[in-house]
């Protein structure tokens, strides 16, 4: 039996849950300067995408497409960054982040940029379903 | 007729040529302080990953995996940073950096860590050698 799929530590207290897709769950970062989600494969023990098998690569990158169409859709940003890191969390996630030229930190980048600033409930709420609808996907009931 | 590519110019100034993949042409970024590499579609007028064929995506996709195991291979690097940003230059392109738990700026990204520190001819082109046979392509001449 494969082993049952748990979201790293510090992944699930900086984030909140908007949903699933075939491969990734998605997660928004809770920090309202930057609409900023995660998109964690399901599967244990990976660190890097070339430990991926061939098929789940491929499907990562459809759906880091899915997920960076909706997110410029729902934000109007004016640049995606998409990166995989791990540095500091070492279980497989991709970021997908919306810039916009006007934002805290443009042009640089946001990891590494420090302290997050949460988003009130309503507000998390009221982007987790903006996503999940673009995505035509479930939103999870309990954001926050 | 399509039309030529063109490497931006920033991208020019600051990289060293390696080789050519089958859609990528790679570089090295000219920093010594990290293993540093840049994967550059060539396509024009793209500047988000979404924008490529969903063949070209997964060619991209299979084409970071070969660049991540090659630099993995011959820097022995504690972990790879993957990333495509592009707030500073619009020309789609995506960033490969083997990083090291003792390296100068672990566990922040390399990205906006401040200004590059140039290889030393003989060093750079030991480098490209390394990765292009890594890589079973033929190294440019010219590195520096």
């Amino acid at each position: 039996m494969a082993k049952e799929f748990n979201l790293d530590e510090k992944l699930t207290a900086y984030t909140l849950a908007v949903g699933d897709m075939d491969l990734c769950i998605l997660r928004l970062m809770n920090d309202r300067q930057f609409p900023w989600l995660i998109m964690v494969p399901r599967l244990m023990g990976v660190r890097e995408l070339y430990e991926l098998s061939r098929g789940d690569r491929s499907l990562l990158m459809e759906e880091i497409t899915q997920v960076s169409e909706a997110l410029e859709g729902v934000t109007g940003c004016d640049k995606l960054n998409v990166g995989a890191l791990g540095n500091q969390v070492a279980q497989l996630h991709v970021h997908v982040v919306a810039r916009f030229e006007n934002d805290a930190v443009w042009p640089s980048p946001v990891w590494g940029a420090g302290g997050a600033v949460a988003y009130e409930e309503k507000q998390a709420r009221v982007l987790v379903d903006d996503i999940a609808r673009a995505l035509s996907i479930q939103p999870r009931l309990n954001v926050v």
